[in-house]
């Protein structure tokens, strides 16, 4: 089954409001393998909704509207779609009997331009809305199905439970649709695109989807069917998309951040972590701390944006800042290691770098980003300092959430080198579905968050 | 002229996200009085897409779309673009190598996939994006005429100002709607309403609009008509909402924020400042440090999340600890002391609080923070350090929020007393609007950024 959903209301076409209605429909929709191909938002104008109709009609099988039935003026969706059907509006006196019921209870006659609501396009069926004085109908068009809901959230919330999850589960047998997700960090939106092209090869390309931000990717895959079945497909599919991704694959659960998969690896090494940041001001020790608990392993940090504070808060030599500069490879390395020692943590993580816009040179331009992770040599001979050297497109504030992000990555594959392995899959069905996370997650598997 | 919105995404049909970026447009097509139509959301699907096109193109003069222009397979819109118009795609050379130059700064080879960026439908001229690998396109279809616009909000509003805008400013004989807003810091907007509900009944309740987020409220004031007229108009509510909300308005320019006012304060003031943090664990920082330009006045500061580093980096007594606990007056106040003190600057500011979900106790619950600011003494007799309780609601992530625009507020204000007023509206249109400036901004006006 194909599906449109129609908001309609002026007010939706304007800066500040979004139709958020859909997200509930979409989510009946989706549990019941129904494919939404499209959704509008179109104002209150007749000739509008018409054109819309007239559209999507002939080649989708199911459309959904919202608002628009109310009583006043401005309300033309129960015209709109009688014209677009050729079919006359008709008085129901049984729910013109139901309104004034409404009113009555509410202490107040009912006003006459209410009456609109009792009208009826012949031969739909009324959706009945004990939230509020609007009725829902729903009417067939050739081969098409079109429900019409109020708009306001709460009425239309109550009329997917009452009546369109009823009329979905009788068509389709049952919830039918089932996603897991990768999470992904480090890699650019095309290189992942370019891991994972076989697997869209094996499992067609409409069952995995990929959504991107700068340095961090979501892999959606999503599978159909009866639930052994769908359940053995995403196993498959995830199973797969981690190989081809491999160690950037930082979870497979969907609540999982970066930041918290590193508090799961802090915690279960029974380790501590520190933090210095110059160019990104703090944003680290911000994305740490969000988690909820982080005060178990994250201590502290500084952020020595002025010079003078590296070397007093951090001890980076004087001498050091003044040969290689402030956005160094052995800045870096002092902060990380500096913060690690003043701080007394096991861990010492360091950003410095030129976010812009001004600051840049033509050795060093915008966008030139140092990063350091101090800690114990993961294993013998390895050293006990990471560095990476980067040059970051976008604007100050990209620049600042990528040196960020890849930092964490830093620290988590870092992390994952020194913590020993853990065995994978103990127990339940999540752990089940996660069976491949070794391959995924290099050699320490994906720890779980204590519980 | 009548517009139409098309945001391409098959992620924008699931129930995670929105097309947000309709807004952006929008906003751009109200300016220049351009009606929008409709707006709709399709999943990158060719034959969908060309089917919209069909159906809006004759009864429209515009058609904005946004996202589909990257490098992946599942990216169709240009193939669909140039489907429905029956136009060949041709490869652009000049792109091309625009394309391997970029991926060459970051240092990576250019994936193949990226080649299909260079495809442009003929005759369409291209719109150079800096921001991103997807250029757009503008393209003539009989009357009508279609923008294609990469779908990352970032690189959709640069292309909004760079090419948009101007195009939009040609046909449309300038602006006629115009909006001029008041950015309020601390009021709650139950309370910010209350205070502006006379502007309502002089203005009408249609010219003034609250957005609100927790602790940030921004008032809309929107006139039309011929330029002298709406600019009267938009004088006279600006100055009279100012009149109405007092000193919590922080700004009347859109592009200002709480830190940027603050920057603007020190640089005025010739003053310095550092920051310690505890519970808000760098966010504070970070905020500072989202200004270009910070690292004048922002020396760095602390994240004082275990309560050693209080002692260690911020010298607050231990016994002060032990009889007071660290969310505590006199802890946030040796804070504020201390990181002024040993970081050396004219200012410190300090949070110390619980923002759970954990942590809480009968005597301190969940979202008792206590905030502190340091610095010379605004005026005789007056203290050197102002401190404030909160007991803010919601969840760990909106209880950091608050408690760092609550201390920037706290900033604001303590600033706004120790600096000598400054001469306000000295010239330009800009200044002019904002004549009444000092009403709303306290004794110290508005200073301007530094040019």
């Amino acid at each position: 089954m194909r599906a449109a959903i129609l908001a309609v209301g002026s007010e939706l076409l304007g800066t500040e409001r979004l139709d958020t209605n859909s997200l509930l429909l979409t989510e009946a929709l989706l549990r019941h393998g129904v494919e939404l191909r499209r959704k509008s938002v179109i104002g209150d104008v007749e000739q509008e909704i018409g054109a819309e109709l007239r559209d999507v009609l002939p080649r989708l099988d199911l459309v959904l509207l919202t608002g628009g039935l109310g009583p006043t003026a401005d309300d033309v969706t129960r015209e709109a779609v009688a014209a677009a059907l050729d079919r006359p509006l008709v008085a129901d006196p049984e729910l013109l009997a139901g309104l004034e019921r409404r009113f009555q209870r509410l202490g107040w006659a009912m006003p006459a331009v209410n009456r609109r609501q009792a009208q009826v396009i012949a031969g739909a069926e009324v959706l009945a809305n004990p939230r509020g004085s609007a009725p829902g109908m729903r009417v067939a068009a050739g081969a098409a199905t079109i429900f019409m809901f109020p708009g306001v959230p709460s009425e239309l919330a109550g009329m997917i439970a009452d009546h369109l999850e009823p009329w979905l589960a009788a068509r389709s047998g049952g919830v039918s649709r089932e996603t897991a997700v990768l999470k992904v960090a480090g890699l650019p939106e095309s290189l992942v695109e370019e891991r994972i092209a076989p697997a869209y090869e094996e499992f067609g390309r409409e069952a995995i989807t990929i959504l991107a931000k700068p340095s961090d990717v979501r892999l959606l895959a999503t599978a159909t069917g009866a639930p052994d079945e769908r359940r053995a497909r995403l196993q498959a599919m995830t199973g797969r998309l981690a190989e081809l991704v491999g160690d950037a694959v930082y979870s497979r659960r969907e609540e999982d951040t970066l930041e918290s998969v590193i508090g799961d690896l802090l915690r279960a090494a029974g380790a501590t972590l520190a933090v210095a940041e110059s160019c990104t001001g703090g944003m680290l020790a911000e994305r740490l701390t969000r988690v909820a608990g982080s005060s178990d392993y994250f201590a502290g940090g500084a952020v020595t944006y002025a010079n003078r504070l590296k070397t007093a808060l951090l001890g980076v030599p004087e001498a050091l800042l003044a040969a290689h500069g402030a956005v160094s490879e052995p800045v870096a390395r002092a902060m990380a290691e500096g913060v690690r020692a003043r701080l007394g943590c096991d861990y010492g993580a360091a950003i410095t770098g030129i976010a812009g816009p001004g600051g840049g040179s033509e050795e060093k331009p915008v966008g030139t980003v140092h990063l350091a992770i101090a800690g114990p040599a993961p294993a013998p001979g390895r050293p006990e300092v990471d560095h990476r050297q980067l040059r970051l497109p976008g604007d100050r504030g990209r620049i600042r959430w990528q040196a960020v992000q890849l930092t964490l990555d830093l620290l988590r594959r870092r992390l994952l080198a020194a913590v020993p392995a853990t065995p994978a899959g103990t127990a339940g069905d999540d752990a089940a579905l996660a069976g491949g996370a070794g391959a995924g997650a290099g050699a320490g598997g994906q720890p779980r968050r204590a519980p």
